[in-house]
């Protein structure tokens, strides 16, 4: 089996935050809405094709990213979705939302028409954050997804 | 508790197909993309604040869904959510979508602009396969959801 690889499309949009034991965390790059993308290690592009226990520990990582979503950032509503429709590598989206934000009540897809980058620093306090409340890990040196 | 009951606005998109265990299986009534949502019978709104236990029986009705969309109805992918950024009551999308259908590759929340009706017959007919290869049970008689 090749080694895993972070679709180009994935790597394109988005900033590559670190790892959890079964996926990669991603947040994509548009500022405007905390949009962040999980990518389980997995060369299957179905999320209910993965075994039972592979897919429950995947969706306790989503449940660890959706809860610091909405204590850590407070948004109190998440959208969750797995779609694939245009980049077919599994991945989950987990996106912090609530009335008033610049696409609501529509989804993100295709309707997050303006864009704002990240400031620098917002990335690694979030990434720290992120290390402290959900045990992420930093990607291995070298290792370029 | 009061007993529970689906969102009016789902009853009113949806055909009622029958229950899981955990959840209430849906239909939308546009027929042009095979569109299923399941309702847990739970009154949080976010899937991630269900407990491990009930949320991995939800994800694993989901996955029943999925086999069926994929197997069954011969769709390769599979949109699957959870947004509720509309209707706040906790419910899960399940879509067969597949290139070239009615608004590929756009997501069919706000897109799915035509519309098409189900024949009573396809209704019954794929009814009658959940109950056999999902273990879809019927609503309870009197039950009105």
């Amino acid at each position: 089996m090749s080694p895993f690889s972070i679709h180009p499309q994935l790597r394109a949009d988005c900033h590559l935050l670190g790892r959890f034991p079964r996926s990669h965390l991603l947040l994509h790059k548009n500022a405007l809405i905390p949009w962040f993308i999980l990518v389980p290690e997995t060369d299957l592009t179905n999320l209910f094709e993965l075994a039972p226990e592979p897919r429950r520990a995947v969706i306790e990582e989503s449940a660890s990213i959706a809860r610091f979503i909405t204590e850590e950032l407070a948004f109190p509503r998440i959208n969750f979705a797995a779609i694939g429709n245009l980049v077919p590598q599994l991945h989950l989206h987990l996106i912090g939302r609530r009335a008033g934000d610049p696409c609501w009540p529509l989804t993100v897809w295709g309707n997050l028409l303006e864009n704002l980058s990240y400031p620098a620093e917002r990335i690694k306090e979030w990434t720290a954050m992120l290390e402290k409340k959900c045990g992420l890990k930093p990607e291995a040196q070298g290792q370029d997804h």
